[in-house]
């Protein structure tokens, strides 16, 4: 049995699960609901500037857990591959900028691409980026997708695809963010989070909702779904993880609710199910 | 290089290809097309019964490929287990009615129960009927289905899953239904065709549309989307199988067509894709 969590020191909230609030909304909602941690999207940033957002950010006192997200290596000519490669550099510049010690990679996906082909490719591109993200002193966390992106989204979509591509890839600053959103169905999850021994950067969690009426925008609150929460933070902290969890839900339906109610139903369904 | 297909010989149509045609609309329509061989859903049995379908099919002159679908073994309780094997059983007789030589299993998954148990008692829910199977002359395709339907339909979701189960099963007349739908994202696809020696019993044929609109009816016709399909044949006939190559789409768009104009469509894609 997995003890429940016990207080919110380890809670985090990624602005996409706020959509509808800016950055600063986000900043004095979470500190209004003692929510201490803050991972932060690009698009919540960019009305802003990385300069000034970081301002924010700091006189807030949040913690920023990750900046979300670099990634999309794939693409079909040289030239666009190396135009990827460097809006990754620029999103390793601004993480580092805001002080978030990981930028989370959703890897890449271009119909009409191979998808061996992309694989290559995006490890290619992983390579090429990380002496720049060693260099700023920001880490970089696979997140395998759940297959239903393969086509358009990210080529990465299991968590052994993604524990070889960090052995391949041989950094301190090359590691895995798990999302149990993407990998709760996988028959050999526990045995490849055993896999990850130190590398598990980050860690996610929203549920699975039974019909998903959206492939995008209708993931579920914690306990709302049938993913096995409390099982797959065991077996994560087993692995050696025990940094920040969070929560990252893209829901038409509670972009549409009070964000203020939205993140109370999360504290409480976080102490309940996580 | 995969050869193109040079002819018809090979092309069957589901039954729920065309859903909104009765089975007697869909034998005749076929026959017009040239189409020699179907797969007949269950509920397009249901409003004639068993007998009266034979005779129909009979008839017609087409040749059954399979039915679909048996399988849905998880369940709560161990009277509601036993209910879905008589379930399979009776689905088996209907295929032995129909002169279907193979009955399609959507192995099943219910909100609430773990994965691993559902994935027990799929394994013993195929061993139970199996038996029966065998002294009907019926074969059962275990088919992996998407990981998006692991949720309500199925914890079989990899070709690997669906291997190791017809390893464990040990038995002539169980095999692999593969669906290029489901299983065209995997990683380790071309291994794992490559491990079904012999023990592939059928073969399904769409797209996948990028963006899906809808994770259940959003099918897209043979090169309207990213599978590579043909070099999927190619792994399969690879791996031994010569048998019919099955189309099998849900797309409320097609159904609100013309259906002798999709049968056109689909000869044209099929040379043109397959």
């Amino acid at each position: 049995m997995i003890e429940p969590l016990k207080d919110y020191s380890r809670l985090c909230v990624h602005t996409m699960t706020t959509k509808p609030w800016t950055l600063e909304e986000a900043l004095s909602g979470y500190s209004e609901a003692e929510i201490s941690a803050i991972t932060v999207w690009r698009q919540h940033i960019e009305p802003y500037g990385a300069k000034k957002a970081a301002k924010l950010i700091e006189k807030s006192g949040l913690k920023v857990v990750s900046l979300c997200r670099g990634g999309f290596f794939p693409a079909t000519s040289g030239q666009d591959r190396e135009k990827a490669r460097n809006e990754n550099r620029r999103a390793i510049d601004e993480a580092a900028a805001i002080g978030a010690p990981l930028l989370v990679l959703v890897c890449g996906a271009v119909p009409g691409i191979d998808l061996a082909v992309a694989r290559q490719q995006i490890l290619d591109g992983i390579a090429a980026v990380e002496p720049h993200a060693k260099a700023c002193g920001v880490r970089l966390g696979i997140e395998p997708l759940h297959p239903m992106y393969a086509g358009d989204r990210s080529a990465i979509n299991t968590l052994e695809q993604a524990n070889n591509l960090v052995i391949a890839l041989d950094s301190d600053w090359v590691g895995i963010t798990v999302d149990v959103y993407h990998l709760w169905w996988d028959p050999f999850l526990r045995a490849e989070i055993g896999r990850c021994q130190g590398k598990i950067f980050s860690f996610h969690v929203c549920d699975w909702r039974t019909p998903t009426r959206d492939m995008l925008n209708d993931r579920g609150m914690m306990g709302d779904g049938c993913i096995p929460i409390r099982d797959i933070r065991g077996w994560v902290e087993k692995a050696g993880f025990d940094g920040p969890i969070e929560v990252e839900i893209f829901s038409d339906d509670f972009w549409a609710q009070d964000q203020n109610r939205l993140l109370s139903r999360i504290k409480s369904a976080y102490l309940r199910h996580v």
